[in-house]
């Protein structure tokens, strides 16, 4: 398989979408050239065990191990367990399977026993054998909440509780003005040469990353080009309510909006063909794009995304050498 | 089926003799009468949880999901969570099940909150269906030490990791001088009319219980029939290393021998048809004394030996009340 030449690349995760772009990315790189900054904001606990879900997703990504299909936990994974707690009496509409329990329960003993989130995640990468660098956005607790006409929800209790029921009033990130990006992560950003935005949700998934103290200004110091992946389609997010967030918060569920969100950060943004006809206004607002089919259904269609998010950090970079 | 009229019953308990005699012995119980106290002494900690061998064998057993055959776990449960720590390098030789683990995940996360064992062991057995009162020997954390040639081990990992190898040089209940007994536990002694020592290991199930400070002294004041049921038949244990220990600690593994052990305690002992020949011999030392088949294989013989166990504990206080 070719090799991608980008230089050191940072990709900006969630859960679901990142895990789609990592599929095709990760094969491209070699294994120092890629450093993955997860979200953290969605942890909960459950039944006294620490859930990190979107780290985890990428993990399981990288290791080969995900279940691709259903965009969360181990491929082939029971719940029997689960179904225990419930004769337990316990709620049981966090979906945590007999395998994926076996990491909860190691990472609640680390993190008990005093280890960090980063700590933890570097062991754990290592356990699975993935060669690359996996670093939680922060070691302190930050966390969604999300604020809906029902109430206040923590993100776990919005998205798979709720099933994204209820009209979102805001979204705030608990935690976050006090929290440190984890180690490693403001010297990936700035040592870059690209920095990829998964297509993920950008309010509860790149969003936190953003809002840690340190984490925008380093990506404006950086001289990696910052090329997104819209997570949106015909202006419909391939999976989750990505959509009615924008909406909610007085943003249009489309490219342009998506940069708006992004705002001052942006120097390319890869859109799905189905939206091709933003292409001229983004140009216009001075990004460089690409548009192709961001539908990753399989490994090689991912594979094809991240090859064309690359060639765009590429050509964002000369096209900025050009004007500097 | 027909219940036994013997008053208030208590049953000290290990596991999986215990287990196999209240599998026959609960079915003959009115739920108040039947209280069971349970040795904890080979609790140990697990990947960060909190495990109980012995309760969870007895509730489990009572619940009707106990893996009767195998002796311990639930019946029907699967290993996935315990595969995929072994991926992660953990030793896995405590086999730890899919849905025993949402026992051990929730007990951690109670006795984490504060709660004593004891108040998870009845919110348990509640949450099972349970209708008899299950007590934890002790709140206080009590570890037998199995002192072998090999060295110093828990006695999980003595039984389970070692195999029972190694000639024992002594057994110690790590902590019992300044362990008290868990709340009901004396009381239930003292109000009681039959007291079982169930068919369990002397030294490292029901020896830990008759160490714990105040026991022996309760059940010298009880008025109840104290009868054992012999777990030797022939000289050799079902199940487990008892006979080993006995010789090792300097007695013999016969109906005798463990008549010794109990010293001053027993009114009665129920042995195994192959060990008639003890019968005399125990009469002379003052014991009442019942002989049948005490393998329990099924609940149908196992109810048969319960049966047995309850006439001699009746015979057993005739037999005082004439003397007295």
């Amino acid at each position: 398989m070719k090799r991608a030449r980008s230089g050191a690349i940072v990709v900006l995760a969630g859960g679901v979408g990142a895990a789609r772009l990592l599929r095709g990315l990760a094969p491209l790189c070699p294994p120092a050239a890629l450093t993955v900054i997860v979200n953290t904001a969605d942890d909960d606990v459950f039944h006294g065990l620490a859930v990190s879900p979107d780290l985890d997703t990428v993990l399981y990504t990288l290791a080969g191990l995900a279940d691709a299909e259903r965009g969360w936990g181990l491929r082939g994974d029971t719940f029997h367990s689960l179904s225990m707690l419930q004769r337990y009496g316990r709620e049981t509409w966090f979906r945590l399977g007999d395998r994926d329990l076996a990491t909860h329960i190691l990472r609640t003993e680390r993190l008990r026993a005093g280890a960090k989130l980063s700590e933890f995640t570097a062991w754990q990468a290592r356990a699975l054998g993935i060669p690359f660098r996996v670093l939680p956005m922060t070691d302190d607790p930050v966390r969604t909440i999300v604020v809906t006409t029902a109430g206040r929800r923590s993100f776990q209790q919005y998205l798979v509780r709720d099933r994204a029921r209820g009209r979102i009033r805001s979204i705030r990130y608990a935690g976050v003005r006090t929290a440190r990006p984890a180690p490693g992560v403001l010297a990936a950003i700035e040592r870059a040469s690209t920095i990829l935005l998964a297509p993920s949700n950008p309010f509860v998934s790149i969003g936190p990353i953003l809002a840690l103290p340190g984490v925008r200004p380093a990506l404006r110091r950086s001289a990696a080009a910052v090329v997104g992946i819209s997570p949106l389609i015909g202006g419909r997010p391939v999976k989750g309510p990505a959509d009615r967030m924008m909406r909610a918060l007085g943003h249009r569920p489309t490219p342009s909006g998506l940069a708006r969100v992004y705002r001052d950060l942006l120097d390319g943004l890869v859109i799905d063909r189905r939206d091709e006809a933003f292409q001229a206004r983004l140009r216009a607002a001075g990004l460089a794009v690409a548009v192709c089919d961001t539908l990753m259904p399989t490994a090689s269609r991912a594979a094809a995304v991240a090859r064309v998010a690359l060639e765009l950090a590429t050509t964002a970079r000369r096209e900025r050498g050009r004007a500097g």
